[in-house]
């Protein structure tokens, strides 16, 4: 199992916009899986969601994710990250969701009205495949 | 929730050699994805794997799986696929992961030493987002 803090070609890589999926867990016990935009700000990976999502209640009730990021240049390389959810914040100004918006479209979120909430992960384990 | 079977352009998605994550549910209880080759055949959802890969023994406990499809011409459509394993079988021909790679790479799986196992799943419930 390496160790953190990732060695400097994979903190490259998470830093950019990439594909990446996450994956959570059901009050049921099944587990979740959908794309999403995530943001690797050097120590924890930001993901944010629209309030109505039902991820967001499975993350309050089971914080541990785990985020398969695909390398957008070659999705045969991939970094797997597992961890837990260390804040849920209400996005008030959208200022999360535009970041995460200018780094995968290089503008802010074209939706002003949904209420958003920003889920701070931060990583326990992680993997490297190529 | 949409209903099986797939509508014609879902079909023709899945079809295709995309990437994929698949999510499964450690002992634990926390998540668990990684990227994977899949197939789907019509009827079920084929996935492969060495039989040495730690999420074979968390199938074997907990069969529910959490299948993302992204498309490959544009990582933005996705499609979510629940299910469960309806059955593990062992691969000892390498006849399932040869119909993976053919699919992915054109050719018959390189490695021939290492023992596999298919794992054969049941979609229960899909989504798609474009």
């Amino acid at each position: 199992m390496p160790t953190l803090p990732f060695p400097p070609d994979v903190d490259e890589l998470l830093r950019r916009p990439n594909p990446a999926i996450v994956a959570t867990v059901r009050p049921d016990g099944s587990p979740h899986s959908v794309a999403t935009w995530y943001l690797w700000d050097g120590s924890r990976v930001l993901l944010n969601m629209d309030e109505s999502r039902a991820r967001l209640a499975f993350l309050r009730r089971e914080p541990r994710v785990s985020l398969t990021v695909l390398d957008a240049e070659s999705w045969y390389r991939q970094v797997n990250l597992d961890g837990r959810v260390a804040e849920l914040v209400d996005d008030t100004e959208l200022e999360d969701i535009d970041r995460l918006a200018r780094l995968y479209t290089g503008r802010p979120f074209r939706d002003r009205e949904h209420r958003r909430v920003s889920a701070w992960v931060e990583v326990e384990r992680w993997h490297d495949w190529t």
